[in-house]
Order: structure tokens, then C-alpha cells, then sequence
């Protein structure tokens, strides 16, 4: 596929590469045509792989992937606009992040609503899907460095979507994957980093994620 | 021990006859001092039980279990009052359930702030240990029905508060405890509610729960 990733940071080098290894032509997107971390990571990806602005990154993208910080994202999809977003699926990887306290960061939107739905609202035709963002980007792209197998979430409206970003989430390794159901279940996702954030302070590393265990017999 | 537990609902019972069967003391506090779902619960417990009003309940205990709605606890322990709580132990069972909207609930406290950080704040000597709310009443106190080993989370300021807290945790079964720090952490497990509510309407159980995963090796 060719596939459009948003943001140069850890999650976006980690998705990309990832994505690139499994064959897939991949985008880089960043504010500017010529981000010399997105040129970095195109020179190290070795092929595959290209650079671009966010709107060039999203153009001719099958599938977009959202590996920009929370605090930006509804800025970066409006520089690529609703024309271009189309009906097309966009993985939400991020976290509505509030660092403006400090440490531990809160959330800037959260409860009675998510980013997930904010994203979803700004453009109804889109067919976001929000995945992944209760991992680390090493967890995200290599599940299997953890002991055990464990649960990745999915939530969004479009089944077809949900099917898709499961297919390329089982490519990546993930054999545990629990559909929450439409886009409002992000609520729970985006909340439980509250948690994430204290389980990474006191495990002392962001490589970890949980299982779920239910009754036996 | 003599413990008090403050609620006649399904926590309530549940933990309340657990720590019958382990050899407490236990009262069972509601607003009337002859609540009829608190005197089946004494009588149907067979010794070491009693009841009376939240005040009744909370005065001679050793320890103290909130086991009311989230809505009701800061006017349930307004009714017991400062002085009857002191620095007893509380260990906070409730969620800050919203059903205001219908379902799923929100939270009425979230994100910035937390129940228990509201209960600690009106309340400062008393050492209370956010404990339990993360799992359903069966598991709270019968940790070993399902099929693995998981965890529960312990939230708050004193260290000798949540040894004892713990040491009654793993008299329940519980062998996976983990300490989150301060009660500004129950932020986390108050939040993730929000995911644990979708993940009971996608298993269509209660009875299920996290456990922890790491990077093997």
C-alpha cells in the first residue's frame, strides 16, 4: 500500500520503518517538504520510503497513519484539509497530552468526549480508526519483545476500516486484538494513558503493555 | 480486625462477607441503622456481622472500606464527620460514576483531579488507600477465579497505610499488587474506568481483568 505517515517523531520513525520493511511504500509527513528528521529517516530507511509536506504525504495515500504529538494533530489534518482526507482511513496513534501542568501531563480532552471523536466530527467522510496509542512505538511495530501476548484496541464507526487496520496491525505482530466499537469507545483508550503514564513512572520502562485475563472454565 | 464497610450494594456484601469468612469484625454502615439489605446481609452471614449508620460503622473500626456509589461517598463521609474518621484507614472502592447522560457513564471527577484526591483534600488526616475499583465485585475479593495472575493498583500518601491495605489485598488472593505512588495516581485508575466499562460491554462479562505484561528477557 502506500501509506501516508503524519509526524517525524518516535512513533512516526517507528511506524514508518516498520511499515517500509513490510513492503509498503510510505510517505513521511511534516510541516515542511524538506524536514531534515523526516531526510534522516528517508536515507536510513534504505528505499521504500519518501518525504514530504503533510498534504503530500496524505495525497496519494491508501491508508494515513497519525503519528503526530495530540496537541497538533487537528492543526496538521486542516493543512491537509477535508478535500484531500476524503474517505480515507486514518489511523489516530495520538494521545490529547496536556504538558502545560508539567509532569504528569493531564489530558486536554477527555471524559465526554476524545481527539478520536474531535477528529471524526471535523471530518465525518474520513474513516478514522484509533489504534495503538496505549503503547509505546516500540510496542506499537514489535509486540512480540513483550513476555506474553496482549491486547492492542481498536474504535472507530467503519467496519471495512476497523477489518483493514487490523490486517496491518496483525502484519506487525499483534495476535490480541479487541474491536471497543465505534469512535466514542476512544474515550477509554485516551483515559486509560492516565494510567499508562503512572505504570511507566513506577515500572521504571515504557515496554509493557496488559493482557486481558478473564474467568477460566 | 473490626472493619467498617460503608454501602449495602453488591461491593458492600462482597467485601463484607469476604472479611467475615477471613475472621474480622465487620459493621455494615448505611444511612438507617436498620437498613433491611444490611440486616438479610447479617443474618445471612452466620456471626461476626453486624450493622448500624455509617457513623455506627466507622467508630470502632480499625479500618474503614468505602464501598458507596462515588456520587454519595463525600456526603456519606461528611454524615461520619473528621473526628470519628481521624487517621483511620479508608481504603476508597468507589468510582465517580456520571449516569447523568445515560450509558456509558462518565466521570464527575476526572483527569486533573480524582474522588479519592477529593476525599484525602476534605479529609487530611485520614489516610485513605485508593484500592479495588478497577475490577468488579466478584474479583475484588476472589482475585483467583480467573484463569491468570493480575493486578490492583494501591493509590495513597501514607506507606503504612498501604502496607496494611496490602497485606489485606493478598489475604483476598491477591498476589499482583501494585503501588501506583501518592493518591494523585488514582487519577489513573479512576480514568481507566472509562476503558474498563467498554471492555465489559465488548466481553459482555464483568469478570475479567489486566495483567501486567513486560519485555521478556
Amino acid at each position: 500500500m502506500n501509506i501516508g505517515v503524519l509526524g517525524t517523531g518516535m512513533v512516526g520513525s517507528a511506524i514508518g520503518t516498520r511499515l517500509v520493511q513490510l513492503g509498503h511504500q510510505v510517505r513521511m509527513g511534516s510541516r515542511s517538504a524538506d524536514n531534515p528528521k523526516a531526510a534522516a529517516w528517508v536515507a536510513a530507511t534504505g528505499g521504500g520510503a519518501s518525504q514530504g509536506t503533510f498534504q503530500d504525504a496524505a495525497a496519494e495515500a491508501d491508508m494515513i497513519v497519525n503519528c503526530t504529538q495530540g496537541a497538533a494533530t487537528l492543526d496538521v489534518l486542516g493543512s491537509i484539509g477535508e478535500d484531500t482526507l476524503g474517505d480515507k482511513i486514518l489511523i489516530d496513534i495520538s494521545n490529547p497530552l496536556d504538558f502545560s501542568r508539567g509532569m504528569p501531563p493531564s489530558l486536554f480532552v477527555s471524559n465526554t468526549t476524545s481527539l478520536a471523536e474531535q477528529i471524526q466530527h471535523t471530518y465525518p467522510r474520513a474513516r478514522i480508526v484509533k489504534a495503538l496509542n496505549t503503547v509505546n512505538a516500540t510496542i506499537m511495530v514489535h509486540p512480540e519483545r513483550l513476555g506474553e501476548d496482549h491486547e492492542v484496541f481498536v474504535s472507530g464507526n467503519d467496519a471495512g476500516a476497523k477489518a483493514a487496520v487490523s490486517t496491518l496491525l496483525t502484519s506487525f505482530g499483534w495476535k490480541r486484538i479487541v474491536d471497543l466499537g465505534d469512535i466514542t469507545t476512544a474515550r477509554g483508550t485516551e483515559a486509560y494513558l492516565l494510567l499508562w503514564i503512572r505504570l511507566w513512572q513506577t515500572l521504571g520502562t515504557a515496554d509493557f503493555n496488559v493482557r486481558l485475563v478473564r474467568a477460566s472454565g
